[in-house]
């Protein structure tokens, strides 16, 4: 028989990291607060306090990684409980035009700039799959702070967000197929994508029916009073499906989210998945920070070469995604094409498959992690301004 | 620097593994509430269904530990959260001599047995430690399921736990000690009792004081509108401290429950909670189903060694609590007698820890863990039956 892992011992360990984690991301928010800054920038310096940068009390681990992802996934569920397909819906046209241009020109360019520098083409191909990426999770966050979490320019970004990882998808198993086999499998490709629509379409429309029509299905268990764990099951359910045929599990739990949402008494679900809306995404926010190495950064070299990927980064996202968004107005759409800029954890994902295949180098991973993070430090604040303008709130 | 762990692919892996944990012991749940049983029987035996015994759908794995840690943490937590400082004065007395009682007498009786059995004192001294822990949380869930969580007797169960837990670190201090280095060190271990007891007394009584005075301490920071994280982040900590210093995380956890009751909307708290009470238990109890495999049970040595120590661990638990709690009167007694026999997750870490110092050999291992899971699974079958009678609830 197999004996369980070392006991005891390590349980102080993992029970202290989760206690500095959630430690550090609380100061950075109550920081962050205090001087009237975004505070989900707060949590993230929490982390790079913490991290590997400038204490070291904590670092990168599996434990944490998982938290994280639960972070990102209880983060998007609680959006999704706040969105209605007939709202999703009614942005559809302008999600889809912004998440198709906010994926096809940043990949470009990525590529382009990869070519340019000498790259090989399996790395250009990362590169460009890498500032493909958009995190849905950090805007989501922003927009709900600010108190614009239901309004057009959100959802259209959210549903972009969708179309954006469908697409990142493909381009990452272009990119792998590429770097493993120097080849690339269309058919494999073309089933993962017919996969991954039929999912999203599947659960978004018939789940919503489903729940419209037998509005009472999650109070059936006994095993609680309320709905909130045949939610949770739920949620990750479809988190863990969406990961497994290759989409950001945090499709999956926005998805969960908006079947949920058809419930009888949403407004109580909500009340109960606010907890476990506190506890899980400081962890996601605290780790984008502790996976950062500034020491990697510091030469020249790789400062110049950041600087550049990240100008590029934001440039290649928001000028398509402001276009594509211009039926918004003026105004919205630069708040959608600002939104789209982060790449938070999804970048540095990207970045850490093309280091495991071994065709994104340690010079390259530092940058495209440095580069998500200041997409994801920058995106927030300018997206306060945006939204603070004398114009009144959005949407 | 280094790279993160393996990325996405895993992902899908361990959200798939909580999703199934947490289905399986939902519905063992619900089967067990529908048959009139003790639910977290049916949440246990989800867990023995998709491990390794039948299904092998999941193993143990490092995040599944920290998941059922946590568990017994937001487990304990809640119980904190019920119980005052006065109250558990009110029991101190049958408490402390239960706890005495009930620790000293197993582990003789334990000792005594590996002894007879032939085994070295190393050994027998590691079977006499299983055979003293207690698993406050089985016992726990079962009276807050009962309705009687703030009863008499489930304080003195409480209370003689802590005391247990305390004895229990000395005697796993002397049982490793003795493995790793043939002797042992007195001073060591006095040091740790001095400090287990001061960081006991210190947060229970400055604790509890401190909130009594400023009891709107958890409402100060502006990073939520609620105490609810400054709580969590206090729990955390203290369940990591206790671990730290050798003694089961959820006494940590178990004390900052009572110190946040002293606060000044305890109720709301409470609502708060209830949701990561939801969410996080049920993984404590179906991974302990997990850890069983009833494959290393299936030859007649085994299992006449499993049934004589389990009968040993019953009595010498049982008939010592009950005599020490004789002033409570036979009902009372009763109650505290049974709700102290369940071994759960402490007596697995005990076995494990005897395991990876290379004196509890594979099958004494499975036998130890055959009856931590066997004490526990009788316990609340009889706690039912003791408590339901016709004399009418206790406490």
């Amino acid at each position: 028989m197999t004996l369980p892992l070392a006991a005891s011992s390590d349980t102080a360990g993992i029970l202290t990291d989760l206690f500095l984690v959630l430690l550090a991301a609380k100061l950075g928010d109550e920081v962050f607060k205090r001087i009237g800054q975004p505070a989900i920038i707060g949590e993230i310096l929490g982390g790079v306090l913490i991290g590997p940068s400038v204490l070291s009390w904590v670092e990168v681990s599996e434990v944490l990684r998982v938290f994280s992802e639960l972070g990102v996934v209880f983060l998007l569920f609680w959006v999704g409980l706040e969105t209605r397909l007939s709202e999703m819906r009614a942005v559809g046209r302008s999600a889809v035009s912004v998440g198709v241009a906010g994926a096809v020109v940043p990949f470009l360019a990525g590529l382009g700039a990869g070519l340019a520098l000498g790259e090989s083409t399996e790395t250009a191909v990362f590169l460009g799959a890498a500032l493909a990426a958009t995190s849905a999770g950090i805007t989501a966050a922003t927009f709900i702070q600010l108190g614009i979490g239901r309004s057009r320019p959100a959802r259209t970004v959210l549903g972009a967000a969708v179309v954006d990882d469908i697409l990142a998808l493909i381009l990452l198993s272009v990119a792998v197929g590429m770097a493993a086999e120097g080849g690339v499998d269309a058919a494999k490709i073309g089933l993962a994508l017919a996969v991954a629509v039929a999912f999203v379409s599947f659960v978004a429309l018939g789940g919503t029916q489903l729940l419209q029509r037998r509005p009472r299905l999650l109070h059936a268990p006994r095993f609680s009073e309320s709905p909130l764990l045949p939610a949770v099951i739920l949620c990750l359910g479809l988190a863990a499906f969406a990961a497994g045929i290759g989409l950001a599990a945090l499709i999956g739990a926005f998805l969960a989210g908006m079947v949920v949402a058809e419930t009888k008494d949403q407004s109580s679900i909500e009340e109960e998945v606010r907890p476990l809306y506190a506890f899980f995404p400081p962890f996601f926010f605290a780790f984008i920070g502790i996976e950062l190495d500034l020491g990697a950064l510091l030469d020249a070299g790789a400062l110049a070469l950041l600087a550049g990927i990240t100008v590029l980064a934001v440039a290649a996202k928001l000028v398509p995604a402001y276009l594509s968004a211009r039926r918004l107005g003026r105004r919205e759409a630069a708040i959608v094409g600002v939104g789209m800029t982060p790449r938070g954890e999804v970048g540095i994902v990207v970045a850490s498959i093309g280091a495991a295949a071994g065709v994104v180098d340690e010079e390259l991973f530092a940058v495209v992690v440095g580069m998500s993070i200041l997409t994801t430090l920058i995106a927030p604040f300018v997206l306060r301004r945006l939204i603070r303008q004398p114009a009144g709130p959005a949407g």
